[in-house]
């Protein structure tokens, strides 16, 4: 086995602490020594790491969107032969559900940072681009799976729907941040799904837990 | 006339510049000798006015939603008579299309805010909260005049469909912040007004100007 060489691991590290705390106290929140104390590091050599806080956010923000997409395999794992539209609720709902069993905090690294410096900073705003053009195409993929297997109307493209869905879960994150009700965060995903679906009638939210109930997947 | 007091203009004139430095710079990027120094105010008669950054920011927010509010009077205004789709699209349409030709930021502050303190501050999110529940309830009012009209689909209901528009357009905020293209805001809220529409195949939201044409209100 080869050991991660010291400054590999520090590196890691600082990019797992700048994400916890960039996604709770923001941008202008954090400072460059509360990271590096958490992390144990003297100042003067976050520079053999990053070049500038800038650079590190941007770094983590990528960071960030890698750890994203780690969850939502985790979250659709042995789903793999299941309907594209359980697969995709259960993307957010099983790490949603995954996150509060927990005790970690929903919030979105993305939203935080899009919200404070996307237009101040190029390079932040880039990064923010390359992720989240990355999960869009996931759910654009999941859209279109579902009414190709006639669960979503096909009427609207997927590549128009995909977007709007990410927005509408964007803003529930911050209504999440508001409301601390992370039920709130699949409630109105559930919403936005739910006039897409083709089988109305059917299909409820409430006092439902497993995954297939929820979608009343009775094929 | 009654001519307003020397204070209450400088209080009007704090909460305007408050408004606008904290949506683009955000909480911790603005600091009070900022704001005081684009008034022209010397920092110690700061607390005549507020007791904490904290208590002025939460009154920003509450000042910020009666604005928003008198911006959407102004965008629907002499839409009175019209059909209650075409005043909900054009609440927000007008108003983008009027930031754009004034150079306004379509930024919002709710989203910083909530992005940033809402979950560190009770007395913000108290001001968000009280202020997003307006909105909200604004949009319920219009989903369901359109849903009575005939022209929204009613098999969801108008206070399930409210929030999850204003997540979405929060959302579509956030993606302006980083694409810097105020026609994303209204695509997307387009798509999900266009899930929810009756009148599915006479749609386009491409190359229109008007409202009316936009929604083919042909009635």
């Amino acid at each position: 086995m080869v050991r991660p060489r010291k400054s590999d691991q520090t590196r890691e590290e600082l990019l797992a602490v700048g994400t916890e705390l960039l996604t709770s106290h923001g941008y202008h929140g954090t400072g460059i020594k509360q990271i590096l104390d958490a992390v144990g590091v003297p100042k003067g050599s976050f520079y053999n790491f990053f070049p500038s806080k800038e650079a590190f956010v941007a770094e983590v923000i990528h960071h960030y969107g890698e750890q994203v997409e780690e969850e939502i395999e985790r979250a659709t794992a042995g789903l793999e032969q299941e309907p594209g539209l359980v697969q995709l609720w259960c993307s957010f709902r099983n790490k949603v559900q995954r996150e509060v069993a927990t005790g970690q905090s929903c919030a979105c690294l993305l939203g935080a940072m899009s919200a404070e410096i996307a237009r101040s900073s190029p390079l932040c705003r880039e990064a923010i681009e390359t992720v989240e053009q990355r999960w869009v195409e996931r759910i654009r993929m999941g859209i279109e799976l579902a009414q190709q297997q006639g669960d979503l109307r096909d009427d609207i493209a997927a590549e128009n729907l995909a977007p709007t869905l990410y927005n509408c879960w964007q803003g529930s994150l911050l209504q999440y941040q508001v409301s601390g009700n992370p039920d709130d965060l699949l409630r109105h995903l559930w919403t936005f799904l739910s006039t897409l679906m083709t089988v109305q009638g059917k299909l409820t939210f409430e006092n439902s837990n497993a995954c297939k109930r929820e979608l009343h997947y009775d094929k």
